[in-house]
């Protein structure tokens, strides 16, 4: 009985040690701070809402701004009630989809610690079968409220690829 | 003969007294110092080159580095050597032309004293009598050698357009 309680007791201690010695690590590595980090983390989110369905939750990482700019297209779109309308028209209207969304190799790059920019490939599986893709390249500012996406540009790939 | 020395003497004070504070409104308003006017006039820079021929040189605005990133027509190119190869094979390669560039719509903003984007639309017009034209954003830092495109996103407009 003694001899199980001491082991429990060592075993507790080493536990306690490890949880410390990761969150030091954690810390010490800076992750929490790092920009490249939350850039990604606030892109995983954004596609997480997307995949349930949430538009109003995607469309709310970007700059709820007149200034927030989206080039897609060939056209410009200009204030996130615009923005939010244009992905209205696209992924919300009758007879559109929003399906599904992943990121592809996506990559962060820091320009300071509240300013940086990601860019990878989407790409969607809708319901008809169809596997829209593209590029996109986003710039992400850090704003009391977060990081919101300041700029959007995406280039649809032809239809055949 | 003493009057019109001193009305020149007099003049020429008065143009000495214009041109400092010509001088010092132009410091004053920080026009040297302002980051999106010196990217507005490196883009500047680069469609002059462009449009006298020399690729190197329009090239060399670009960030002379393994890590630049080209995104266009549905495929990343990355590091300066590739990127100066995809202006080759699109402009200089046998049959390709330059043609003449113009930058439209162009809008620049400051992400700090050192880095900000530029975006707008690029309008070529071929030998052969076509304007290609699209959408461009351009992600640009300042270096020791002054500032350079980081990321470029380009998407072409459909030929119809």
């Amino acid at each position: 009985m003694m001899r199980d309680t001491r082991r429990l007791a060592l075993l507790a201690a080493i536990a306690a040690a490890l949880v410390a010695a990761r969150a030091r690590s954690e810390q010490g590595a800076g992750r929490d701070d790092d920009p490249a980090r939350q850039i990604r983390a606030v892109l995983d989110r954004q596609v997480a809402e997307w995949n349930k369905g949430d538009m109003d939750a995607f469309a709310g990482y970007y700059w709820r701004s007149p200034e927030v700019v989206f080039q897609a297209g060939g056209t410009r779109t200009v204030g996130w009630e615009a923005m939010r309308e244009r992905y209205r028209r696209g992924y919300e209207a009758e007879g559109r989809a929003m399906g599904k969304l992943e990121f592809r190799d996506l990559e962060v790059r820091a320009l300071g610690p509240d300013v940086g920019y990601a860019f990878g490939r989407f790409h969607l599986t809708m319901p008809d079968g169809t596997t829209p893709s593209g590029l996109f390249t986003v710039i992400v500012r850090k704003f009391p409220e977060g990081w919101r996406i300041v700029h959007d540009h995406t280039s649809a790939a032809p239809a055949s690829q």
